[in-house]
C-alpha cells in the first residue's frame, strides 16, 4: 500500500499535488506488506474484517472523521508557524507565579529536546529507570533544601493544583469536627484561589478569604493557606501566624517562590507545615501556562498522606543503592476511594529540567540570579519614588505593586506595552515583577515608561541602591550542600552527568514499551519540534489575549477537531493530567445535576475494573462510590448495574465506564448500558485511557457517554517524559457545556471555577496533538486505530499456546491490548518476569493490573512486526524458563528469573556459582547481543526502601 | 574566582549589568578552585607564573586582545539572532548543484543537533566508532548503487573539490608524456570550474574548455570532466564521447547529480571512470554553501588511487564482522609528498545524514521524490512552451533553461522576484530547478511570473505533461537493494537505528578525547543553536548578495575577529578543511612571488616533525619539498634551516612551521626562523592545527609568520562531526591580502581564483566560532589558553613517573599537549595501550605521532582536573599492566592489553581461560563501574582487511 515502485509514479494532477512527505506511514509500524504479514499470520482476510469482528457494529461511525485531509510534515509545520506567528512576544513583567527565566542550552538540547528522555514512561521499573530515579532525587532535595522541610515529592501538576492537594492533606490529618473551613489569605495568587474554591466547594469545605496575618481563626479550620511572596510582591514574617494557626489546630502551608527561598528564610523555619509552588522559574519555558513541575514539601509526620509520586532510596539484590517510586500503598491505585488525592503522575521532565538547573548552577549560581533579580528590583523601587510612585510598603522581593487610580494605571501599562512590555493589571494599580532574563536596561525602560527623564543618572541610582539598607536577604541556613549540586557546573561536565543518567533508562528509542493503557506510541520529532519555538515556550498565561492570538487559534482548531474525534460538542483542555480530567468531568457533571435542582444526586456507580483514579475522584468530587461488579469474562455484570442504578436511582450522579474496558475488550453492551444510566437519570462519564482503540472506528458521543476525557500523552502522541507531562481535556455532550471551566470566557458562566492554575492548561504542549491530528487526516487516524487493534491480537495470537488471553470479546478478539494471565505458574511471578523482560532490553507491560498475576500488553500501532516478534520471542523463551522452575529442572530461587535483572557487574563478576550460565542470564536471545541495554542495578528491595524511607540525594559514600 | 558567594552580591551598577549566564565559567574545565589544585599539583604559584615559563617572553602579545567584552548566552544569541534576521529567505530555483530539500526532522534532532554524533572523532579507533563506520558504509554502498561504480569513499569536501580529485586521480595514474591537459566539458558548473583552474593551474596542467560530446581529444588529454546533468539542465548521452575519451587514453570523470540518477541510466553504466557529485540534496541544509558530503566513486582498478577517507569490513579477534577505515597507507600522513592528495578528512557528520535519508526513504521512497521533481519541471517545461518561452532542447531532469535577451531575462527574474523566488540569472538567459520541496504551487507561481494567465489550466497542463511522452527516466538497474535501506521506514524504526547506531560509539558525551593536536574541547549548545535556524540552514550560496546581508555580516565580523587573534591584516574563510587552508595558503604565496615575478620560488622546506598534510599540500601547490631536520629536544635543528635556506635561497618560497611545534613545545627561535626565511626571500607558513597555545597569549602576525591558517574546527569550537567538517581559513599579513581567494570581491583581482565550490566555504557552521568568541572574550580566550596549558603540564606530570615526556620547552614545561613515551616497554605497543584504554571507557590519544612508539594527550582547557585524574588513573593502571608483562609476572600475550578491548560477549562468555580475571578485564578501575562503556567489537584485523577489501554495507549473513 505505501510507496511501492508503481504506486510513487505521479500518474495524476491530485498525485503531483500531495505531499511527499506524507506522515501516517511515518507513524505507523510498517507498510502494506508488514500489514499483510499480520494478516495472513491471523489467517484474516483483511483489516477491515478484523474490525467487523472485534469491534461492534451497533457503535461503528458509518463515515470517515470530518477533519483536514492529512497535511505532510513540513506543510503542517509550515501552517502551525502561521498560528505561532500570530502570537505577539512582549517582555513580561506580569509575574503572578509565571516569571521568564533562561532555560540552559544543555538542558534544552539533551533533556527537552532529547527523545530519550522525552519518550521514558513512568519509572514504575526502577531497574531501568535510575537516571530519571536520580534526576528526581536531586529534585525532591532541591525542594527540601529550599523549603526547609523534611521531605518533598517528585513534583505535582502546578502551583494552584499542589495548593488544593495540600489543603486536602490538612483535611485527612484533621481533627477538628462539625463544619470544616479553610482559611486562604486573599493575597495568594487568584488562580490558586481559584482552584482552591472549585476544589473546596466540591469537598463540602468552606474557603475563608481574609488577611491571615490578622485573623483569628474560627474553630473548624483546619488549614490556613498563605503566598510568600504574596502575589502583590510583599515578603511578610508570618511566624506569629502560624503559632497562632497551629493553637487553632490548623495547619500552616505556604505557597512560597522557590527563587526568593534562595534568600529569604524558608517555610520549615519560620513554622510552615508544607509548602508549595511552582519550579518553573527553575529553567522551564512559561508555554503559556505550562507544563512545569509543582512542589510540595511537607514535615516527616505528614508523609504518608502526602500526594503524588514520591523517589525513596533503597537497595538492589547486592546491597547496592538504588532509586524507586516510595510508599506507593498511599496511591489511588491501591486505596481507592480511600485515597487522599487522586494523583498519578508527576511533571517528571520538568521537575528533571529544573532539577537540573539547580544543578547547573549550584547554590552560588542561584544565590547570584536571586540578588540580580532582588537587586535590580529594588533599583526599580528607588527610581519609582524617586519619581513620585511608591510601590506598596513592606518587604519584597522580585515583584512591586504600585497602587494607582484606574487613569494613571492605563496610562502607565499602555506606555509599556508601546515599549514591548507587558506589565500586570491589577485593580488596585500596576504590578512589576523581575525575573532572572531582566536586565539594566528592563529597568531602565521600566522607569522611563513610568514616567522617569530619560536622562536620569541610573548608575548613580544603582549605587545608591545597592549601598542603602533593606535587601530582603535574611535566610541563613545552607542549602544544596550534597556534591551532586557543585560537581557539574561546566557544560562538559553537565552534558556528560545528564546522558549518564540517560544511559541508564529504557525509553522508546530503545525498544517497544508495551503498557497496557498506556499507549506508548510513536512521539514524532515534527510533533515535538514546535513545542521549543519561542512563539510557543515564552508565552505568558496572563498576557493580553490578543498577543496569545496564534495560541488561542491552535487551541480552537484543537478543541474542534478532538470533539469531532470523540463526538462532543465541546472540549476543555484545561485538565493538565488524565486524573484532572475525571476530576473536572465528574464535577461538570455535578454542576449539571446541580443546576437542575438535583443536588442529592451523588452516587457514582464504578466497575469493580475500573483504575483506582476513577473513585478517587469520584471522592475528590464529592460523590459517594458504589461498586459494579464485573463477569468473570471481563464484562460489566448488567444485573448488578440494573440492580445499582435501580437502588440508587434518584440518587443517581454517574457511572464511570472504561471503554473499551480496562480487560482490553469491546463490550457489546455499551450502548445498553449508557440508556440504562440515562434512565435513572445519570451521567455517563467514560473514561477515555483507551481511546487508542476507538478514534476513527467510533465515538463515545456517538453511543451514549456525556464526557469523556482524553489522555493526549497516550492516544494523541504527547509524550510521558519519563513520568509527566500528560494532558487530560474533557469533552462534553451540548448538554453538559455550559458548566465547563470557563475561565477563558468572559462574563460569568455556571461551570466549573477552575481545574489548573493556567486558563489552558499545559497550553505549551498542545502543539503536540494538533501536528498528530493535522498530519495524519481522517484516513491516517482510521488506519492508526486499526493497526493498533491488529497488532495487538497479534500479540495475542502468537503467545496465547504460551500464556492465556484471559479476555476476549464475543468474536474471540481482543481491542488495542491483552493480558496474558501468568497465575498458572506458581514459582514465578509476573513480577519476576517484567524483571526478566529487562535483560532482554524490554521494559514490562503493565503488571498485575487490572487482574493480580497478569500482564496487560499494548504494542500500539507505532510498532512493526519486527519489534512485536522480539517481544514475542522474548515471552517465549521466559516461558521456556518458568516452565523449566515449575517441572523442577530449574532451581526454585536460584533461576534466571528471580534473579533478575541481571547487571553487568554481575554477569562480568569473577565469582559465578549459579546453576544457570553467565550467557543465559546477559544474552537470553540472540538478537540481544547486538542491542544489549545493561540494567544498571539488579532487583530492588522496595519493602526496605519503605521501611527505611530515605527521599533525598544518595550519600555520597555510596 | 568563578561564583563565590561573596562575589555573587551585586556591589556596583557594573555588575548588575554584567551578563548572569556568562560563558567562559561553563567552557572552561573548572572553577577557581579547579586550578588552584591544579597549580598546586605543579607547585605554582601563579597560572601566569606558568605562562611565563612556558611560553618564550619574546613572543607574548603585551596586551589584551581587542575584541567584543564577553556577552553572556542569552545575549550572544540576540546578537546573532539579529544577523539571522538580515538574511532574506525566498524559494530558490537557481540549483547550479544545490538544492533545497527536507531533512526528516528524526534526523535532523537526532544526528544534526545530537552531541553524541556531533562531537565524536574521526574514527581511526574503530572499535568504539562502529555506529559511525556503519553509517558510513551505507553511505559508500548509496554512492556505489546511484553511481553504478565499483567503490566510493566515505564524502569529500564539495563537488567542485571532488571534480578536481578525480583529476589528480586520473593524472597520477596517466601513462602520457608531455604537456598534459585535462577536458571540461563548458557545460561544468562554474564553480568546479573555477577550482579546476586553480588545481591545474598549480600543477602546471592545461584545462581545455569545449563541448567534451563534440570534441577531439589532442594528445596528453588524460582526464574528461563532464556534468551530469549539465549546470544548464541537460542531460546528455554521454556513451560515445566516453568512448572516444578512452580511445585517447583519457579516464572520464562524471560529476552527477545524485537524485537524477535514481532515474537516469548512471554513469558506470555509460562509461565514466570516476563519478563526482554533492548528496546536499539528500537531507542536508544548504547553509549558504556547506557543509555538505561531496562523493566521489570509481572503478576497482583505481581504488588505490582514490583520495579521502575508506571505510571497509574486516572482522575482530573473533572473526566478527568489524568496519574500520581501510587502505590508509595511501593517505598523505603515511605517503606525504608522495601522496596524491592532501585531503585527511571527510564530511562525516553530513555524510551519515545522506546516507540516513537515503535509508529512510529507501529506493522507492527516492524514486517517488525523483519523479515527483521532474514530472513537476516536465509540466513546468510544456506550460513555459505553451507561453511561447523555449527551453533549451534536450533530456532534462529538475532544471530548465530558457534562452533570453537581457531585458526579457531582467524582467523574469525581478518578477519572480517580487513573488519571493529566486531564478538563476545566466548570460544567456534564466535557469529554474526544481527540488524536493518544490510543490504545485511553485510551478504555478513559476509559470504566472514568466507570464501565464493566473487561470491557466494548471490541471489540464499537468494531466497532458503526464500522459505525454519524454520523461528522462531510462535507469533498469536496481539500487538500494541491500536491507539496510528497507528495514527503517518508519520513525520508530528510524529512531532506533540511529540510537543504536550511536550507542556504539564514544564521543564526548562519555569522557575526554585526549588527542594531540586536535584539540577536542567543548562544542557548547549555545554555539550548536544558530546552525538549525532556517536563516542561516537554508541560504543558497547564490542568492542574491543582499538577501545574504545578514550572512554577509556576521563573516565580517568573524574575519576582523580572527584578523585580530592572528595578527593578521586579513583572513579567508573560503577553505573548508584544514588541508585546504594549507593549500590556500602556499598557493597565496605562489601567487605572490609570481606577482614579484619570481616565478624560481618553489623550494618548500618543511621540518622533519610536519604533519604529513604539509608535504602533500606542497606538491599540490606546485612547489619542491625539501625536508628540515629536527633536534633530538625536537626543535628545528637552526643550522640544518640555515644551510638548506642558504642553499635554495634564490628558489625559496615557503617554511611551512607549526607552532607550538607538533612536539608540543614553544620553540624560542621562532622569531629568528622567521626572519631567517624571510632574508632568503621566502614566506613563513604557520600551520595553526596548535593554535590553540597561543590564543590571546602570542599572535603568528606578530612574530613573523605571512600566513596561518586555523582550524576552527579544532580551536574555535566547531564540532569534529566524527570525522568532519572541518573549516580551515586562512590569515594572511598585508602584502599577501590581495592574493586571497577572491570570489567574494567585484571585479579582477590577482589572487587565487577558487578554493572551495562556495564563496564562504562551510558558511552554514561559521555561526560557531562567532559565538565561540563573542561569549568569550578577550579575557575569555586568555582564560582558556592557560588552561589548555596549565591542563596538558597537569597531565605530563603526573605521567612522568610512569612515562617520560618527551619533549619540553626550556624551562621544561610543554605546551597545551605532552608527548608520553611508550618505547621502553618492549612487549607492549601503543596500540596495545589505546585499545585498553577502551575498556576505561576512553578515547586513546594521538598514536605514534610526530614520534612512532608515543601518544601525543592534549587535554584542551573544556576537561576539570576529575576527568584529568580519571584519565592519568587509567594510564597508570595500565602502566602496571605494561609492567606485569615486561617483568614475565603477565603472560606476553594473553594478557589484558593485548586482547583489549573487552567486549561485553567476551566477558560474559561461558568460557574464560584467560591468566587475568574478568573483572579485570571490564572493570579496570573502580569508578569503570558506574561509567562503563562496552566496545561493540573486539581488536580489529587491518591487514585482513586491506587484503580482502570490502567497502560496502556488510552482508546480513553477519
Amino acid at each position: 500500500m505505501h510507496h511501492s515502485p508503481k504506486n510513487a509514479v505521479p500518474r495524476s494532477a491530485a498525485a503531483l499535488k500531495a505531499p511527499l512527505d506524507s506522515f501516517s506511514r511515518r507513524h505507523l509500524g510498517g507498510d502494506a506488506s508488514n500489514t499483510s504479514a499480520l494478516l495472513e499470520a491471523l489467517k484474516l482476510d483483511s483489516i477491515e474484517a478484523l474490525m467487523d469482528a472485534a469491534v461492534p457494529a451497533a457503535i461503528r461511525l458509518g463515515r470517515a472523521l470530518e477533519l483536514p485531509a492529512a497535511a505532510g510534515e513540513s506543510e503542517a509545520l509550515r501552517e502551525l508557524r502561521i498560528h505561532a506567528e500570530c502570537n505577539t512576544l512582549k517582555r513580561n513583567f506580569i509575574g503572578q507565579g509565571y516569571h521568564g527565566c533562561v532555560t540552559p542550552a544543555v538542558i534544552q538540547r539533551n533533556i527537552l529536546e532529547n527523545p530519550a528522555w522525552y519518550t521514558a514512561y513512568t519509572p514504575y521499573q526502577a531497574e531501568i529507570a535510575q537516571g530519571r530515579l536520580e534526576a528526581l532525587a536531586n529534585f525532591q532535595t532541591l525542594i527540601i533544601d529550599l523549603t526547609g522541610l523534611d521531605i518533598a515529592n517528585a513534583s505535582l501538576l502546578d502551583e494552584a493544583t499542589a495548593a488544593a492537594e495540600a489543603v486536602g492533606m490538612a483535611l485527612a490529618v484533621s481533627k477538628h469536627s462539625g463544619p470544616l473551613s479553610v482559611f486562604a489569605d486573599a493575597a495568594c495568587h487568584p488562580q490558586t484561589l481559584a482552584v482552591l474554591r472549585t476544589r473546596a466547594e466540591a469537598l463540602g469545605v468552606a474557603v475563608l478569604i481574609g488577611s491571615a496575618r490578622d485573623a483569628e481563626f474560627a474553630p473548624g479550620v483546619f488549614a490556613v493557606l498563605v503566598q510568600t511572596p504574596d502575589t502583590l510582591g510583599t515578603v511578610h514574617d508570618f511566624r506569629a501566624m502560624a503559632q497562632r494557626a497551629h493553637a487553632a489546630g490548623a495547619l500552616v502551608i505556604a505557597a512560597a517562590d522557590p527563587l526568593s527561598l534562595v534568600l529569604v528564610e524558608p517555610p520549615g523555619e519560620w513554622g510552615a507545615d508544607i509548602a508549595v509552588g511552582s519550579t518553573q522559574r527553575l529553567g522551564v519555558p512559561l508555554g503559556f501556562g505550562g507544563p512545569h513541575a509543582a512542589f510540595l514539601a511537607t514535615r516527616e509526620a505528614l508523609k504518608r498522606v502526602m500526594p503524588g509520586r514520591l523517589v525513596g532510596l533503597s537497595h538492589d539484590a547486592r546491597q547496592k543503592p538504588a532509586y524507586r517510586l516510595a510508599l506507593q500503598t498511599r496511591e489511588q491505585h491501591i486505596r481507592r476511594d480511600k485515597a487522599t488525592s487522586n494523583i498519578c503522575t508527576a511533571q517528571v521532565l520538568l521537575a528533571v529540567m529544573a532539577s537540573m538547573y539547580a544543578v547547573y548552577h549550584g547554590p552560588e549560581g542561584l544565590r547570584a540570579i536571586a540578588r540580580r533579580v532582588h537587586q535590580l528590583t529594588r533599583m526599580l523601587e528607588r527610581g519609582l519614588r524617586a519619581i513620585g510612585l511608591t510601590p506598596l510598603p513592606g518587604a519584597f522581593f522580585d515583584t512591586l505593586t504600585v497602587a494607582l487610580p484606574p487613569e494613571q494605571r492605563e496610562q502607565w501599562i499602555s506606555r509599556a506595552l508601546q515599549q514591548g512590555m507587558n506589565l500586570r493589571r491589577l485593580e488596585q494599580g500596576v504590578g512589576v515583577a523581575l525575573d532572572e532574563t531582566a536586565e539594566w536596561a528592563d529597568v531602565v525602560r521600566l522607569l522611563v515608561s513610568a514616567g522617569a527623564p530619560e536622562d536620569m543618572d541610573f548608575d548613580l541610582l544603582a549605587e545608591e541602591t545597592l549601598n542603602a539598607p533593606g535587601s530582603v536577604e535574611n535566610r541563613t541556613s545552607a542549602f544544596l550542600t550534597h556534591p551532586v549540586f557543585h560537581k557539574y557546573s561546566t557544560e562538559t561536565e553537565m552534558l556528560r552527568y545528564i546522558r549518564g543518567l540517560e544511559a541508564k533508562d529504557i525509553s522508546l528509542v530503545h525498544s517497544m514499551i508495551p503498557l497496557g493503557s498506556c499507549t506508548m506510541k510513536l512521539n514524532a520529532t515534527s510533533e515535538m519540534l514546535p513545542v521549543s519555538w519561542p512563539e510557543f515556550a515564552q508565552m505568558h498565561p496572563f498576557c493580553p489575549p490578543e498577543q496569545a492570538a496564534g495560541y488561542i487559534r491552535m487551541i480552537q482548531q484543537l478543541q474542534t477537531w478532538l470533539a469531532e474525534v470523540t463526538g462532543f460538542a465541546a472540549v476543555s483542555l484545561e485538565p493538565n493530567a488524565g486524573s484532572q480530567g475525571e476530576y473536572a468531568g465528574l464535577l461538570v457533571i455535578r454542576a449539571y445535576h446541580r443546576a437542575r435542582n438535583e443536588m442529592g444526586r451523588q452516587v457514582c456507580l464504578i466497575p469493580t475494573s475500573a483504575h483506582g483514579t476513577n473513585p478517587a475522584s469520584a471522592v475528590m468530587a464529592g460523590m459517594e462510590v458504589v461498586t459494579v461488579v464485573c463477569k468473570p469474562d471481563g464484562d460489566i455484570d448488567m444485573d448488578d448495574l440494573r440492580a445499582k442504578a435501580e437502588l440508587h436511582s434518584e440518587r443517581l450522579a454517574a457511572l464511570m465506564v472504561t471503554y473499551p474496558s480496562t480487560h482490553g475488550v469491546f463490550e457489546e453492551g455499551i450502548r445498553e448500558i449508557c440508556e440504562l444510566i440515562h434512565r435513572h437519570g445519570g451521567q455517563v462519564y467514560m473514561d477515555g485511557a483507551n481511546m487508542n482503540a476507538q478514534v476513527a472506528l467510533c465515538r463515545p458521543g456517538d453511543f451514549g457517554a456525556d464526557v469523556c476525557h482524553l489522555n493526549l500523552h497516550k492516544t494523541f502522541c504527547i509524550p510521558h517524559g519519563g513520568g509527566g507531562p500528560g494532558v487530560g481535556p474533557i469533552g462534553v455532550a451540548a448538554h453538559l457545556a455550559p458548566f465547563l471551566p470557563n475561565r477563558q470566557q468572559t462574563g460569568m458562566a455556571p461551570g466549573v471555577e477552575a481545574i489548573s492554575a493556567a486558563p489552558f492548561g499545559s497550553a505549551g504542549i498542545l502543539a503536540i496533538p494538533w501536528m498528530y491530528l493535522r498530519m495524519m487526516g481522517p484516513e491516517g487516524l482510521l488506519e492508526a486505530t486499526r493497526l493498533a487493534i491488529l497488532n495487538a491480537n497479534y500479540v495475542a495470537a502468537r503467545l496465547e499456546p504460551f500464556f492465556p488471553v484471559l479476555f476476549k470479546g464475543r468474536q474471540g478478539w481482543v481491542a488495542h491490548e491483552c493480558i496474558l494471565d501468568l497465575r498458572g505458574f506458581k514459582a514465578t511471578t509476573a513480577e519476576d518476569v517484567a524483571k526478566r523482560l529487562m535483560d532482554f532490553g524490554f521494559h514490562a507491560p503493565t503488571l498485575s493490573w487490572p487482574v493480580a498475576g497478569t500482564l496487560m500488553v499494548e504494542p500500539t500501532e507505532s510498532e512493526s512486526k519486527a519489534e512485536l516478534d522480539r517481544f514475542c520471542e522474548a515471552m517465549i523463551a521466559i516461558h521456556a524458563e518458568m516452565t523449566a522452575v515449575e517441572t523442577g529442572q530449574a532451581h526454585p530461587t536460584n533461576n534466571p528469573l528471580k534473579n533478575a535483572p541481571h547487571t553487568a557487574e554481575v554477569v562480568c563478576g569473577d565469582a559465578w556459582d549459579r546453576p544457570y550460565s553467565r550467557e543465559q542470564a546477559a544474552f537470553p536471545a540472540d538478537w540481544v547481543r547486538s542491542r544489549k541495554f545493561w540494567p544498571a542495578v539488579g532487583r530492588i528491595d522496595n519493602v526496605w526502601g519503605d521501611r527505611n524511607l530515605f527521599c533525598a540525594c544518595a550519600p555520597m559514600a555510596e
